[in-house]
């Protein structure tokens, strides 16, 4: 199979070349597409050292897939020419996800819509999908009546340059505040990659405003959550911040479900599903942290008990999961797995395709049952 | 008025010194107690130079009222001495705050119970305090049937050791990982203030855990905002996380109200409710922010909207205050403030205990109109 990465110097773009790698993805030959500053750059890969490319029609009719992590913008210019090319397009921008007839899809959750595709499919946002892995289980188990959301959000999720500006910002502030703490916010820095000052600061602020008061990170977690789920009603709210954290987004979730709800019947079931780690060890200090769940493919789940609002219908936990992996380059190439073909029995890729399709049956059966 | 200051020369105890000149106490002499260590230092305060003091039975003896901030151990083995000198005891720390007959007091919410003391008045965790400062108004008008709260909490709450612990090893950190963002955990630094690395990490993990699962620190919450309001059926869930920021804690509150409750209506209550600033212009990037909340009095009102889980019942906003301010030191002097004889007219600081008494009389009537 050949695969082309369209943003492959920035964060995700370097995620996707080592999830391909470490899943040892079926390659035939791996293309890699950069700006016009990048072009000709040589970058080490596991697959050799390959040339960075500028886009183009030729490249992708001669790719099978094509995995773009370079912004909504570059996704909506180059979609219908992708398409035409015949080379199937799994997009990490938020450009189509809301759209008709592009499959949203995690893979252990949804695999199966994948198929259902019409060249494009769409990688879902990063603090969704983090949630998600979590939630879905759950929802399968005892149906998500109320979702209450609240994000701890990596630089990461600006890219490379959001990761640089925390650190070159807090080598300034620790320099300007000189031992008095209370001048954090009197250090005049110049914020780029983000709305305010990030060092020693967290940002209530991720992504435009909606006229309902949400910012569009926020409403996504909402929207694609029901797109994922399949659940058009879901009633399902969050608040994104920016934290001073280099990678790794965190959650903290409160659940209403419709069947009573147990911690340790939550427990069995996230311990059994796939994508998730159970962490949850409170009394010997084990939680899920973004400082552990950085390079891990699984997403981090703990912290779980009983809520004490929704009584026997509340679980309240804390999730922590990689957002360059989970969020964005290892969800899109799980993606791409599914389109390939079981070409050795037992390998471990093949069965993702076979139990999302799965996963799908049996939550369609339990819609009926567990929801409105 | 002879103040005493037991735990002068810690975080707390300075800010204390700051809240008793910025708001013009009328002291006639401020005694300042510290460690076997700080003995004779020399503190330089708006008040002259003081000499740290041990602590000692004959110091109570000549003073009105101390303002205890050294950890619950020392407050409870001085508890029944102070008392016996008949020094009112205003306490920081957690000790006494759940005792019946000792009151929890925050001046603006609940000052005229403070007037029923038997010695000792406890001060609220700081997470509760500036949690409750936006809660009251909105209780007040629309009544609080659910809250479910998520902190982003400052490592100031563990005091100067704390903040330094997060300077020192973001320092240590930077250095190791050396530009290689995904190796934030395999740093081996020592944690001593926190459970684990707390620069470019966060910790759901602030106190010991309670056998159902929260934190003491989560319960603190919803403990003593019960006490508070007097309310204590109140459904209130919290999850406390330390975060990677110096001063000025965090929280993403989401309510389920008894009456209707509109964004617009929220607003109009809490721009005029005392020790509040609605900060809350999300179209020029203004909401609530650590780095601006700290070395304020007012706690930061911000992103207000109507939740998407409870319909017109609902709404989700963000707060940041002060730690060691509205959480710690200012609410301890704004309570030794109520004992203050109004001395002078239009004085500013005597309208407070004003305010407390009629709010609470307020509160009174409206409990029966609204809560269960």
């Amino acid at each position: 199979m050949n695969i082309v990465i369209v943003g492959a110097t920035g964060a995700v773009g370097q995620e996707m070349i080592r999830c391909l790698s470490e899943l040892n993805f079926p390659l035939t030959k791996l293309r890699l597409v950069g700006s016009e500053r990048s072009k000709g750059r040589v970058i080490n890969t596991p697959f050799g050292e390959i040339e960075i490319e500028l886009i183009s029609d030729d490249l992708f009719r001669e790719c099978d897939i094509a995995l773009f992590s370079a912004g909504s913008d570059i996704s909506r210019e180059w979609r219908d020419r992708v398409v035409a090319a015949n080379c199937l397009m799994i997009d990490n921008s938020s450009a189509f996800r809301r759209e008709d007839g592009v499959p949203l899809v995690i893979p252990e959750i949804n695999g199966a819509t994948a198929l259902k595709h019409n060249g494009v499919i769409a990688n879902p946002n990063c603090t969704t999908a983090i949630a998600a892995m979590a939630l879905w289980p759950l929802h399968l188990e005892f149906g998500l009546k109320r979702v209450i959301v609240s994000t701890y959000q990596a630089t990461s999720g600006a890219g490379a340059k959001g990761m640089q500006e925390l650190i070159d910002q807090t080598g300034e502030v620790l320099e300007k505040c000189d031992g008095d703490f209370s001048k954090v916010g009197d250090c005049d820095v110049i914020p780029q990659a983000f709305a305010h000052q990030i060092a020693f600061n967290i940002i209530p602020h991720i992504d435009s405003f909606e006229e309902n008061g949400y910012t569009k990170e926020e409403m996504k977690v909402t929207w694609e959550t029901r797109k994922i789920f399949g659940e058009p009603d879901l009633a399902l709210s969050c608040t994104s911040v920016r934290i001073p954290t280099l990678r790794a987004h965190s959650e903290s979730i409160v659940i209403e479900t419709v069947k009573p709800v147990s911690p340790a019947l939550a427990r069995e079931g996230l311990a059994n599903a796939d994508g998730v780690e159970l962490v949850d060890l409170p009394e010997s200090n084990v939680y899920p942290m973004p400082m552990n769940a950085t390079g891990k493919f699984d997403v981090e789940v703990g912290r779980i008990r009983r809520n004490l609002v929704f009584g026997d219908h509340g679980l309240e936990f804390f999730v922590s999961g990689d957002q360059l992996l989970r969020g964005a380059a290892l969800n899109a190439v799980k993606i791409a797995e599914l389109f390939v073909e079981k070409r050795e029995a037992g390998v471990d890729r093949g069965a993702v395709g076979i139990q999302s399709a799965s996963s799908v049956d049996i939550k369609g059966e339990l819609t009926n049952k567990f929801l409105i």
